[in-house]
């Protein structure tokens, strides 16, 4: 769970308590009677880390339960079955696309250990992906309620497309930040959203609050893949427990080079594209991040991300004062203010 | 649509009608405003060849259809926007296996053309392969049928588990019939014994006529799956119109390979193990085929799949008399008298 004030000491305990349910279902649901593909499935429940949407997801949901009424006082609201089941599928469609990442990213490392790719080859991991993806549709279906199957039908297309559009401009150095931002909605924040829109209408919220929840959850998805994007520059991969400075390996450009590209003299822009290419063969990444140092374009992007989680947060105020609002807005602040 | 005598041209032509609108609904549901993307996808819609799925749903449909009462004489019984749904449905799922499974094989060729991994790359072709799965079960969930949902969701977990039951024992050269046909049942069967059962579905089948129309579906699966793996050593490239021999090339076992190992001296064994050698680098494979030949290895899996399809036939024997019943039996034929 991403690190946040324990100001709210009860509603963390509450969200805990619901995310142990979540570990619980989502073993469950890709659980295999064939010992191969069981096997594989215990690999990538290792892979849980933050646990960013099943957590935004049920805090969703208890910023939109209903207060107590009057008379019941010490009635604490409660995470039922629906909430338990949409973060788990947020979380495992969540899950598919790391694994079908890292074969794209041709990564080593995820959460500390070696990736499915690495340890059984990208052929294991393609089809792994598509087991993950075909679970949380099947998990999904168990709601029986078509709203929330079209969205993650829907959102499903929308982070292949974004995958795909990104892909498309691998290697651009023209790239510019509509396009940047058109793909990490599609690809990350199409997902948060949908997991905070999910949480609230498991409450019962009516549609002007589920949508406003989405909308939080977008911001803060936009911000925390900036975020991911500024530590694949600027990590150490000690802290972060990932392979890092693929983006610059594999040709994508990310919103501090966009913004280094635009904003510096010719000259230094014909410097940083050697340096790019450089990166490209795996070297030269020091180079590139004392280039965005000096051209304040890490910087830069962190603002642009703490921008929108304050965008996000303002989408909260409509909702009734609660413990579970402030842990939506901590959730919000953590996205942006970590290493890791 | 697979050939099959034309007794019964009033059904093929109702099917014909039908497929049409499956192939609209196809390409409307898989439409993306992304050119990037929306090129990747008119791509694979010249991967549509035999429709075996949806003609295969769309005649289950059409024979579970209530006969016209006395006095509606004339009236034909039609195929609903939930038939053309499901057909589309199972065929998008089958394309989206196509899609990774050419990624898996390494195939340069499909239906003539290029391969969108040879044309685009692995990657595009993972991503794509995501793309058309998201697509199918946004599309099921338009049907709002819960039953349809986790059927569809249920079929593509196994069909993964399937694959990478294969892929664990791919290079294994004592793989044995029941591993063999766990996977096959798994990797192929369930996704056409789910297209039989949802067409009987949607024309308000009962549990039990729903039970026997996905058992047909299933047994001619196999079948079918039999009769390629023949072709891949048996075929000709230039008929078939994919990449052959890839089976072999990628160490699978397949049915005729199983029987001839079990079936030959040790010493013919020890030949053909050293023949599968030369076939995992390319080489070898007309000798492979000669082996399997001389040995009746070939034949034997030709009549497993031909006592397969009779019993597929005959759990439609419960069904009402129609020409929609005999169409059925004849696509079941049709699965294993064929040379492409």
């Amino acid at each position: 769970m991403p690190t946040a004030p324990s100001i709210h000491q009860a509603v963390q305990e509450q969200i805990e308590g619901a995310l142990a349910r979540v570990r619980v279902r989502f073993d469950a649901q890709l659980r295999c009677d064939l010992p191969p593909v069981q096997r594989l499935v215990n690999h990538v429940e290792h892979y849980r880390g933050k646990m960013l949407r099943p957590t935004l997801s049920l805090a969703a949901g208890l910023a939109c339960t209903e207060p107590p009424e009057a008379g019941q006082d010490g009635h604490r609201p409660g995470l039922g079955e629906g909430h338990v089941t949409v973060a788990a599928v947020c979380e495992m469609v969540h899950m598919a696309t790391l694994v079908h990442d890292d074969v794209l990213d041709d990564a080593d490392t995820r959460r500390r250990g070696a990736t499915v790719n690495r340890l059984h080859g990208n052929e294991a991991a393609v089809i792994l992906g598509d087991y993950l993806i075909a679970s949380a549709y099947h998990l999904c279906s168990q709601l029986d309620a078509q709203a929330a199957a079209l969205l993650i039908g829907q959102v499903s297309m929308s982070m292949a497309a974004g995958e795909l559009l990104q892909l498309w401009h691998r290697g651009d150095h023209s790239l510019d930040e509509p396009t940047y931002f058109e793909i990490v909605e599609r690809k990350t924040a199409a997902l948060v959203g949908a997991a905070c829109r999910l949480g609230a209408w498991c409450s019962g919220a009516d549609t002007a609050a589920c949508r406003r929840m989405e909308t939080f959850g977008s911001r803060v998805g936009v911000a925390f893949q900036i975020q991911d994007d500024v530590l694949d520059i600027a990590g150490r991969e000690a802290v972060v427990g990932k392979s890092l400075g693929k983006d610059l390996e594999k040709g994508k450009l990310t919103l501090p080079l966009i913004h280094h590209l635009a904003a510096v003299t010719p000259r230094q822009r014909g410097r940083t594209l050697l340096l790019l290419e450089d990166s490209a063969c795996g070297g030269g990444q020091r180079d590139v991040r004392e280039a965005l140092e000096a051209s304040g374009s890490l910087e830069y992007a962190r603002g642009v991300a703490r921008s929108l989680v304050e965008q996000g947060k303002r989408e909260l105020d409509a909702l009734a004062e609660s413990p579970a609002r402030e842990f939506l807005r901590s959730l919000a602040d953590a996205a942006v203010d970590r290493n890791h």
